[in-house]
């Protein structure tokens, strides 16, 4: 069986370079390209601190199409001014302009430390090179995905086909992020170019694909390592990812899919709860399968596979949080609304004491029935259970009986579920996390700006 | 001078008795009584998780009077149903039976270790010797102080003496908190039994005294080093506050005050954001002293006087937080509102980066402006300015050229300010958290339960 990566969809090339912007000698400026004007769309940081990167990709992605992407890593171009933004636009000039393309087609992204101007010799080097080496080969595709990694250990992909009709599509992404990891993604909305205040406070339709595409998370995706990014210690990290798909689907509703899709995935991860100025989730549909993507039994089987890709890259993320030893899943089952779900799982996950807890595989049900206490939605102790790696711990109020050892050893894994079902609902929300350990403050204490 | 602690003000007598709950040799058993039915209010945590002890502490405070308050350590008395609520009763009896009072008019609280039932031999034969023993000396006061700690390091607490006419007021505290902090209380309603849904986003009258009082913060405490509680590591921490006055105020008047100052004391630290399920927090006035506290100009040198003291005892649980190494002192000024700046103050606290690079003494502005900018308020980095340690490292959206090696040896500190103008309003608020070190992980991660 084939590994699918980034570049499987057709119609796509890419590359990655080394340009000097990272202190370890390993890819830091890439490039993503479609060999026509591809449907896309594009969720941004909805934090009022905002890179230039995205403030110009907002305006970019308004029109609906893009013919490419222009990452650099080690260097965020955040709270750089009117110079970054400069910088940002020309970013975008120079990969157009050895594509034959509009600078407007072209979506950029920075992500690594805050607070320096870019060196933009270096990027534009770094550019001029990757376009001469573009292709649509895995190691096309595994230099972009090194090329975009900070702190990150592991270069994460994933791929899916899908069958639509008779004729089949392919889907794929790569992404990164390891630290300063609390997406709070918004779609960009056609013609919008301001951040839009939405956060996580939204009644989507996404609550199916929550309950039906998880689980499937790790299914598609395939971690490789990444020997490169220690010497990124403590330097600022962001959540980018890139989708690619060879279907033919309209911006609109793309647009619309994509924020479905990121609610229930990169939406849904938090290492440690902190949002980046510069995080950015594109898709770009080259068309170049042929096949339409309209009826809205294709859109359900294209959003599953959407979802499948993301999620799986999402989890990804977590499984790769500065530090972590181990992936936390936090599935809230039974909840009033989604909302309520998200709200009490997202609270479990980014509680200190919880993570703790798990890094030390402490099966300490009470510190995470007092998170889903304070989350702010509605909840009642004494109506729900909890389960962690299976085991009942906790009913109705009151503790249960379990063999304390069994369960420590049981958390001694890759993978630990949490689960809490509110029995107050039929809705239900996952969150992933990872546990905090010693690590965590060894790499983001024991570095200086 | 005198040292000011919790039995100066007049009318009150306390005691602390080590009845074998905590699993080392120190006081987990303690009663403070006032002479008279006190004029009192409180106010408890917001979680919909509560402990049976503030479910009765709800019940007791809606007449507005109590005789006293009993309180163990070492044991939470969380997540224990009817029997827990039954057991919450049962400490209130025993208590006033001692002293002859109605059991209404006994508070109880309970901190220590969720989902245990109360040994409820031990507290009896605790109550009982507490009770033989009560006293108003500094010592009885210290032994209270001790009775209520945890994983805490050190005893809490504050005093201050206030004029009213020719008269004089005491007003004194004792606290206890260091993780599992990050309170949301709310002040219990006269005949109101149920859990409020209020969080921070209340719009009250206390901006003033948050401009005001602070600064006088670690003026008003005094610290002691408690050297017993090494054996309680991991064990579940709340925030418990009681604070005495010999003044005489209406319990309407008292609830009024008592929400204004948790709003800018013990509602504004954090160490972990993780609000307990027994966060208590209560004053009882005895009227020893024969004034009268009714007049605006009155009310408004009470109410401060009440500020110093609550924030010097919030600060100290700063001080003494989980691993601290430093309290990190985070003002964010000319805020749009009040709520805007405890959102943001808020969001820069409990950024597990920034706390990080606090702990590494690294000057990393990034962190701290990214935190601000996800805090769901209205921020706008190109107007603000931010100073760390009184030195200005970003200004209008760029960064400000500062020696790196100087100002990160300025964090090297016993207490860091973190100074962010939003140069969008008038309003101010200031968080206090501490550091993030290895040995929140070693504290929280290495225990079993």
């Amino acid at each position: 069986m084939v590994e699918l990566h980034l570049l499987s969809p057709r119609g796509f090339r890419a590359g990655g370079v080394y340009a000097g912007i990272k202190s370890r000698r390993t890819p830091d400026v890439a490039l993503l390209v479609c060999d026509r004007p591809a449907s896309a769309a594009a969720a941004f940081t909805t934090s009022r601190v905002q890179s230039p990167a995205v403030t110009v990709g907002r305006e970019h992605i308004a029109s609906g199409k893009l013919r490419g992407v222009v990452v650099n890593a080690g260097n965020a171009n955040a709270c750089t001014g009117k110079q970054g933004l400069r910088d940002a636009r020309r970013m975008c000039a120079i990969a157009a302009e050895t594509i034959q393309c509009d600078p407007r087609e072209m979506l950029p992204s920075s992500t690594g430390i805050i607070g320096h101007l870019l060196p933009m010799e270096k990027i534009e080097r770094g550019i001029l090179e990757t376009s001469e080496s573009l292709g649509s080969s895995l190691e096309h595709a595994q230099l972009f995905g090194d090329a975009i990694l900070t702190t990150d250990t592991k270069r994460k992909i994933a791929g899916v086909r899908v069958k639509i009709g008779r004729d089949q599509v392919t889907l794929a992404g790569v992404c990164k992020g390891s630290g300063m990891i609390g997406p709070r993604l918004g779609v960009a909305m056609s013609g919008a170019k301001a951040p839009g205040s939405r956060g996580f406070a939204r009644a989507s339709g996404a609550a199916a694909l929550d309950a039906g595409a998880r689980g499937s998370a790790r299914a598609a995706g395939a971690i490789s390592k990444h020997s490169d990014a220690s010497s990124l210690r403590g330097k600022h990290a962001t959540m980018l990812a890139y989708l690619t798909t060879d279907a033919s689907i309209a911006p609109a509703l793309l647009r619309k899919l994509l924020q479905q899709i990121v609610d229930v995935s990169f939406n849904t991860v938090t290492v440690d709860d902190h949002a980046s100025t510069n995080d950015t989730c594109a898709i770009l549909a080259s068309g170049a399968a042929g096949v339409k993507i309209a009826s809205p039994a294709d859109v359900k089987k294209f959003s599953a596979a959407l979802a499948e890709v993301a999620q799986s890259l999402a989890y990804q993320i977590a499984a790769d949080g500065e530090g972590a030893t181990k992936v936390v899943a936090i599935t809230v089952r039974g909840a009033a609304t989604t909302d309520a779900a998200r709200a009490i799982a997202r609270s479990i996950a980014n509680s200190n004491l919880v993570k703790c807890a798990m890094n030390g595989n402490d099966p300490n049900w009470g510190r995470i029935v007092s998170a889903a206490g304070y989350a702010g939605a509605p909840f009642d102790p004494d109506r729900c259970t909890l389960k962690l790696q299976k085991t009942l711990v906790f009913r109705g109020g009151t503790p249960v009986a379990f063999d304390a050892n069994r369960v420590s050893k049981s958390l001694d894994a890759k993978e630990v579920t949490v689960e809490l079902d509110c029995r107050s609902g039929s809705a239900e929300a996952t969150v992933w996390t990872c546990d905090l350990s010693k690590e965590y403050v060894t790499i983001n204490a024991d570095y200086h700006t």
